[in-house]
């Protein structure tokens, strides 16, 4: 079962709301973003291999990821954990390690729903031209591959 | 000397923006946000006490400042340093421990001016709602008391 991916850009505000639906528990999609065996089966695009540095999911705990491409290009991305309420909502920082300081705070709450669990995240950037920059540089599609992932590992296990 | 400081709340925006000119170099102004000794002395009501925990003014350190009232009341603020440019920009995370995961972003430019230093700082909330509440609960005086409490800092020394 594969849900659409909502991707709101808000004209002149500097957040991107994203809304999904999963035909999974509000625990299995909290785990599949806390759970560093998880994390790489899912997050970004197919033609990267995702590995888990560090995940420390509780306040003030951090992590990285780094991204490898065939052709050996490496990209890594680390945050920090503010808010941790299990199966419900996630606080976290997130930045890419080639744009040092274009920080943005990602504010993820889970709801239990009849399908399964619907995800609501808001990504929040320090100006709305780094929100822009982040949505031309085509962070819908990345967003759109990340859930159909979600949706193929819990279908699979 | 004195300036005015500007307290910048666009309606329906997640922000605050901040300007104040001191009569100070950027490399003073710097220090006062990154140097342990210093920030006691002007961070904050005056009817409070502030102490440094941590400060490690470098991407991925921590910060935690405590405050404390004449009745034993006690107030604490924790955040990460995200970028450091010596002298010129700060991007941080602030976290009031009594209200966990309102977390917000601060964007912190001081440029060189003939008055001696200009200092934007933009304030990013979660929502619009979060930033409302800090201003309702009186940010903006807490704020003020701290610009004119550096000006004094600048003005001893």
């Amino acid at each position: 079962m594969t849900y659409e991916t909502g991707f709101e850009v808000p004209p002149e505000r500097q957040e991107v709301i994203i809304t999904r639906l999963f035909a999974a528990s509000p625990e299995r999609v909290f785990a599949a973003h806390v759970d560093a065996t998880l994390v790489p089966l899912w997050w970004g695009p197919r033609y990267l291999t995702t590995s888990v540095e560090r995940l420390e999911a509780r306040p003030g705990g951090q992590w990285r990821y780094i991204q490898r491409a065939a052709d050996g290009a490496v990209h890594a991305f680390h945050g920090v954990f503010h808010l941790v309420e299990a199966s419900r909502r996630l606080v976290t920082t997130f930045e890419y390690e080639g744009t040092p300081g274009q920080v943005l705070l990602n504010d993820l709450h889970l709801e239990a729903v009849a399908e399964g669990t619907r995800l609501i995240q808001k990504s929040v950037y320090l100006s709305v031209g780094d929100r822009d920059a982040m949505v031309q540089a085509g962070m819908r599609s990345g967003l759109v591959t990340s859930m159909e992932r979600l949706d193929e590992l819990f279908a699979a296990s």
